[in-house]
């Protein structure tokens, strides 16, 4: 019969192999008292130098294979194999301790993995696992136990491992390994990320469970639903191959499209851009051929923490996101706490109903200080990428003008103090009331953009609580009455030539798309893995035909008919 | 020192004059053996004649000088000393337990007023008080007291009591009692709504603060403020004596309007509705000249207690209703609770944002055993008046048709089963939610009325919590988005020739008035008290004129633009 497991697709495709297992026991050196101090010593630089010597030939292979932008990583484990704090204090351990290289290596860099996993900073917290890394490489030269090399792999196979570092993942042969399964690990690990670069399907965090598959088990992974199956049927591994066939060619297909512009069938050009909400999204929108990032979420910055971040730590993240995405914009939206997202160590007043209440913008208005520093850090940022500043839940005109002053009497205070800007920085705000979009036109004047967030828009104009089951069916994305709220706002941007974005999960919607695209709509930002299908769907539509299907649409009467008119199109177009 | 008292007011009005304390002492007779049943019983029915014959005395005065309308109760006074339950029962009594008839008429009557007070139906409670009124009347007679006749006081008064029966009321001599001030009551009560139909101020609710006032003392009355003044000095009566000549005149001149219709300078008729929420409210809408009840909320009826109201129950309060204003109009909206308005009973689940979430018709439509029950009762009731049903929270048209649907089913059950309805029942829904107001268009052909409720619609155009204090600035009922949304509204219902009314607290509004006005609003329903000052101040507006200065209106950014634009338009009318 036939053994399932589930896990998280982290890497999209299809891959039928029998299972190797890369044995990832943890050493954990005994300690010994060494007499010769000074050749202790030694013997751990001659392990450094072989490991460097091995991590510079990696970077040199992941240079060529991924291109410089993934080998970067492998940068920093040759800095970290110079790094006095690390390297320095391994020596010194061994030799005030006159113990064993083995020991103080495992000892020192433990404490620092230790220290760094406790950090409230992302980036800090993502270089344990680098640290990790170079200590696991130099222990097996110090022990003799050759390092086990993934480039040596001859025979088609899935790897299982309790985790893959990033080392392991550069030097996978892609020529026989067909995917692989981890016991830990998330959708945002860094092999996660490297699977997804590489373009071979990854299932990660099983659990336990994996540790049951034999070596050499045949195994069928569809890491497009984060399915494994054991030991497969004939008929079962059948109709995986001529499903995987499908959705390689599909994959095949649209990866072709990654670094392409969005083009409709007529030749209009849009925007697909990326939503994200945390730094490790970045790497997931680039993979997946965004062309900016059209929400960056700060709320990240604020939450999971006992304190607000500062401005430093601000300036730091978004200075990467910058640089990351440089020279493509990246749409930051200040903070919108409040609503569902709570930040205990604020101790904002309980609400009655948090979605109408003190939230977002109104919350930074009456707490300027937090607003301020925020700002300052997104100011002092611009000068490292495409910054675009958003400001979300605007009703009235009059929060736009006190908003924009804000920042005004900032950017001032910046440049009074010698710090360099960004020549330009567009403004834009949140269309998510419905008071921003029915008065649209008054606020087209005071920005350089609109986005509107349809997930917040559709809530307020039904008013019915998306997280709400009991009213659940009046979240109507293409209800008559949204399409005419959009349709306002980009009219009202028309007008003062300024551009309309879009950031709820509707812009990465296939029924949607092609009324979106018929209403004018300029920029799509979605959810990374919606990039590539949607500038597949766009290529294969028709813009003006589209703007005058979109005005049939606006005069129906209910979500049902224009669903079923698109649908009734689309099928008259794709047979 | 001048000392003061508050108290609620419960009909305008300034009045001065010396305090007149009216006793009213409870009497509590003694229990005695009587050895001739029958003399006592013939003592008693002596008691009752008379009574009948002074109530019928009373009825007859009150029909001259109030109308058949207000005359009414002491029907029921002569009713109740037929009433073979109670008059009956007090003989037997007497008979039985061979008790005095005082005693045997004390614990009778007492009995039946404790029952009536504890009932949940508001009409029977209502009952108590001429109960309580016939009963102290016929115990004057029993006793040889003579009743306190207040038709026969001669000096200048402020009436002070405990509180004022029906017939004291009735009976007031109002060449020299300038105003009352009770220990209890409210607004609602009795002697409240008798005060505003007779046109003298009263207080009422004071607290037992009104037996430190000694007889004779000097009072100001401020019905207006609820406020009274003991004692007043020269200047303070003075400045009062010129306060109240001003209140006078005005209170006259809008009295004049009561029976009037409302009509615009230039012509244009509109009609001035009460929103009513209770059956006690009726009185006081018809007292201040209102054209119809705009708004029948009918919560009351499901609210402090501990079961669903049933069919009956329901249809007597429509009846009542429909009945008391007949030929005039009233919309009687359907259940709207859920959001702030809870029924323990009812066990509704906890909502996180209970203004998003199962209210009013979207419970109806899921609850249907509940709402079917209220629309037969609603049709049932129709031909006793001129009944329009009000649809609350639809956002999709779907929502509609459902409910009319329902309605039309429980019509056609009705009429199987031979019961009479009336030929025409006109359907209305609120436009509350901002998609109702964007898409009035596509709701315009299903109905015969629109209503906007303007606190919702704010609350949800804005995404603002109208009871949360940290968005307040956010609720402005004067901005351009909401002055859109209403033209957007009157426009879809101009088109398909149906009428616009609003029963949101900014219909009662003097700013709002004049744009609402100018934006061909038809029906203006608010708080009975604001019915005569708004009819005035559409005497002084010119509609057509209006109409062009809502259109710039319409052009401007903000609320501040739009409130000083209107006042500076209304003082210059006014200079």
């Amino acid at each position: 019969m036939t053994q399932s497991l589930k896990g998280i697709g982290a890497s999209p495709g299809i891959a039928v192999a029998r299972a190797f297992f890369l044995a990832t026991e943890r050493f954990v050196p005994a300690r010994a008292a060494v007499a010769d101090g000074k050749r202790e010593v030694a013997r751990f630089r001659e392990a450094v130098a072989v490991s460097r010597d091995e991590v510079e030939a990696i970077r040199a292979a992941a240079e060529e294979r991924f291109g410089a932008d993934k080998a970067e990583i492998f940068e920093g484990h040759l800095m970290l194999l110079e790094d006095p704090d690390l390297i320095d204090a391994i020596e010194e351990k061994i030799t005030d301790e006159a113990v064993n290289a083995e020991f103080a290596l495992h000892e020192v860099a433990q404490s620092f993995i230790e220290l760094l996993q406790s950090m409230e900073d992302e980036l800090l917290r993502g270089r344990a696992v680098d640290i990790e890394d170079i200590s696991s490489r130099m222990m097996s030269h110090l022990r003799g136990v050759p390092h086990m090399d993934l480039a040596n792999l001859t025979e088609e196979c899935v790897i299982v491992a309790r985790d893959l570092t990033p080392s392991d993942t550069a030097q996978l042969n892609l020529a026989v390994v067909r995917g692989f399964i981890t016991e830990v690990g998330s959708r945002t690990s860094h092999s996660a990320i490297m699977a997804r670069s590489l373009e071979i399907p990854a299932i990660v965090g099983v659990g336990a469970a994996i540790y049951d598959v034999s070596e050499n088990t045949v195994m069928i992974m569809d890491a497009n639903e984060g399915l494994i199956l054991i030991n497969p049927t004939t008929e079962v591994l059948e109709a995986y191959q001529v499903k995987k066939q499908k959705d390689d060619q599909r994959r095949i297909g649209l990866a072709k499209l990654k670094d392409q512009p969005t083009l409709s069938r007529d030749g209009k050009q849009v925007e697909l851009a990326a939503n994200i909400g945390k730094l490790e999204d970045i790497q997931r929108a680039i993979d997946n051929g965004a062309e900016g990032i059209g929400l960056f979420r700060t709320e990240f910055l604020y939450m999971g923490r006992s304190s607000l971040p500062t401005e430093e730590e601000q300036f730091t993240s978004y200075k990467f996101v910058l640089e990351k995405m440089s020279p493509k914009p990246v749409v930051i939206r200040t903070l919108d706490i409040g609503g569902d997202k709570e930040l205990p160590y604020m101790d904002l007043p309980k609400e009655s109903n948090p979605f109408l209440g003190q939230r977002a913008l109104r919350l930074c208005l009456d707490r300027q200080d937090l607003f301020r520093t925020q700002l300052r850090a997104l100011l002092r940022a611009s000068r490292y990428g495409n910054l675009k500043i958003m400001f979300p839940m605007i009703a009235m005109l009059e929060e736009l003008l006190e908003a924009k002053r804000l920042l005004e009497e900032e950017k001032q205070n910046l440049i009074a103090e010698g710090v360099q800007l960004a020549d330009r920085i567009e403004i834009g705000m949140m269309v998510e009331i419905p008071a921003a979009a029915v008065s649209a036109d008054l606020f087209a004047p005071e920005v350089d953009f609109f986005s509107i967030g349809t997930n917040d828009l559709i809530q307020y104009t039904m008013a019915a609580d998306r997280m709400n089951e009991n009213v659940a069916y009046l979240y109507q994305p293409w209800h008559p009455t949204l399409l005419r709220l959009i349709r306002l706002v980009i009219q009202a941007a028309e007008k003062e030539g300024i551009w309309v974005g879009m950031c709820g999960e509707m812009a990465g919607d296939a029924t949607a798309i092609p009324l979106l695209l018929g209403l004018g709509l300029h920029e799509f930002s979605m959810s990374a893995g919606s990039i590539l299908p949607s500038r597949e769907l766009i290529g294969q539509l028709n813009q003006a035909q589209w703007s005058a299907y979109a005005d049939q649409a606006l005069r129906m009467r209910s979500t049902q008919e224009i669903t079923q008119f698109v649908e009734q199109i689309r099928n008259g177009v794709n047979s």
